[in-house]
């Protein structure tokens, strides 16, 4: 029998983290009795604290915001001014200095709305946003994380939009790990690894969703979410967020309008995930064009599987072994590729 | 200000997958106003296809069994026969070909129990039956990797006690990373990593939960659960599930059921989680005692944080970023060591 990927069992490699993926898309056959989620509801658009105006939990006003609003977190992971642990006496017992510091930004007043259903200049403010905190808190910080926990089953207490940025003293495991495939690709083979990648996948074109003049969205082929995606910028080899120019700055609002309009025109429901960046590393010694084996990233990394209330459990085996998905990323991307992109299932007459 | 681990944030360093841990456990003050699970639900006892006695949703019926009952998985994510992809065109685009076989294991006849209610015998027959499917599988397979999800909040869909058995001729992800680690540390210390490591727990204390003859119940110094577990053997380095002594198989399920009546006693409720055994790989070319960096051990990785309804969601920072925890690996043994295992919270007059 042929080897048939959308039918056949097989593992694939992510070049980016040097690990595996099970592909059994066999699996989709199978029937699901086990826990479903709510449904995500409606935002609420009373007394939220994330609100315009709102009184926070710690008593502070936000001010009467008209566009993005950035604050500290209430309650960080990361604080600035913490005592250090002594150095580590035993190979086996290492713990290391962390200092950062943990912010919340919202996207817009209104906490009724959503990326899909905001403007495109309204997607540009927080683009800009974006690139202005990775400016200064990457002067002094080393990484600067920015993601979005969309979603109640993603953990997220509040329907308002707006994302988190945790800066810290010390690259974290997962960006520290592509820092080394992409580094040992670019000694390899003398050109970025996500540069080789994008051209690779604009003549294959199955795993793309959607694509305008500066960016594309795709399917990666090692993507280990259900309705994972990644958006590469087409042009120029921004290495940082701070490296994108204004045109590549507005059509990435573009791009996130048209993707999340897809997003939530799949199952019908607004479409929960975590999403962030990944550019090269900050901090005080570092400067631009510096870390040529990078090309900045955005992860989606979505967990729905089959519909607005069931999910991908990342459960036992993928705990304990490696990750394992149902579909495989070439149908995901076909799925999304049909959903459209322009007229949000809410604004559907 | 001097460090202190219970109050300073710090990342940790996991030696088995060289990886890190933030550690922030101020964040325990933080107020809740997300998500909640629903508690687990009593086990239903009518009608439940796992059962002994019941026709299984293929049409099968399971025959009457009194101990424990091995059946092939319905919807098996491995198969043992299907077409081989072809060798890759490019270094960016991977796949290799993963043969494996999927089976379910009945822990007892009652869908309405759970390990820490049944017998030492019962526990005994599951830890039998666990070591001849790794003696039958692990003569063909390079990894066997046995696994429990239980509740509804780890995905899984059935509360009829079982657990799986994914065997494939792949070496997965996590195994892959903590063979190399483990050898690593063996070549440079001439002595397994984990027995270093058990021996200066063991002089610590402060993260052991409980301790029999055979058995260690520990938080590991890296866990990223907030009461995660590991069960490290004290005696003889066994290797593999297979080399156990009938000392240490009993051994093992006095530990289990103490541990997991702890882990109910906890926060009064069945406690979910997902567990598993990681040991040195098999495969036809593998005998006893050739992998002396390895030495056996489960892993217990609950996702309960503040009581039987709010769990620790893994999400945005810890998938682009790296884990976070919230207590201290030393404050979850602390309350794991506070909770009774001997009379479990529903035996309690
Ligand atoms: O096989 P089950 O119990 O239906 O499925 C569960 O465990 C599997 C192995 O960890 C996961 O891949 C599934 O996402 C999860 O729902
Ligand atoms: O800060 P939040 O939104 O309250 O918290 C959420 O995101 C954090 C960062 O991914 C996680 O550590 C928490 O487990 C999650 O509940």
């Amino acid at each position: 029998m042929a080897f048939n990927p959308t039918e056949h069992q097989h593992i694939r490699h992510n070049p980016l983290k040097d690990e595996w993926v099970l592909v059994s898309p066999h699996r989709c056959l199978r029937p699901w009795s086990g826990q479903t989620e709510a449904a995500e509801e409606e935002p609420q658009i009373f007394e939220n604290p994330l609100k315009a105006g709102a009184t926070r939990a710690n008593g502070q006003r936000n001010p009467n915001y008209t566009s993005t609003y950035v604050f500290p977190n209430d309650f960080p992971a990361l604080l600035e001014r913490v005592p250090e642990p002594p150095p580590p006496e035993h190979p086996l017992f290492q713990s290391a200095p962390a200092k950062g510091t943990c912010r919340v930004m919202c996207f817009h007043p209104d906490s009724g709305t959503t990326i899909p259903l905001m403007t495109i200049a309204e997607i540009k403010a927080v683009i800009d946003e974006w690139i202005n905190q990775m400016k200064e808190l990457g002067r002094k910080y080393t990484w600067v994380q920015i993601f979005e926990n969309k979603g109640a089953v993603m953990g997220c207490s509040n329907p308002h939009p707006h994302c988190q940025i945790w800066a810290s003293s010390f690259l974290p495991n997962e960006p520290r790990i592509k820092d080394r495939c992409q580094k040992e690709y670019f000694t390899k083979f003398k050109k970025p690894m996500l540069v080789d990648y994008l051209e690779q996948e604009l003549q294959k074109k199955d795993r793309i969703v959607l694509k305008n003049a500066e960016w594309v969205a795709l399917v990666p082929y090692w993507a280990v979410w259900p309705f994972e995606t990644m958006l590469l910028p087409i042009n120029g080899r921004p290495q940082r967020l701070t490296d994108l120019t204004e045109s590549q700055a507005t059509s990435l609002a573009e791009i996130m309008k048209g993707l999340n309009t897809k997003y939530d025109n799949l199952f019908k429901c607004s479409f929960p995930y975590s999403m962030g960046w990944h550019g090269a590393p900050t901090g005080p010694s570092k400067s631009p064009q510096d870390s040529p084996h990078w090309l900045l990233h955005a992860l989606y990394l979505p967990p729905l599987l089959r519909s607005a209330t069931v999910k991908k459990f990342m459960v036992g085996y993928e705990m304990l072994g490696q990750s394992q998905r149902d579909l495989t990323p070439e149908q995901a991307a076909a799925r999304l590729r049909e959903c459209d992109h322009e007229i949000h299932y809410k604004n559907k007459k």
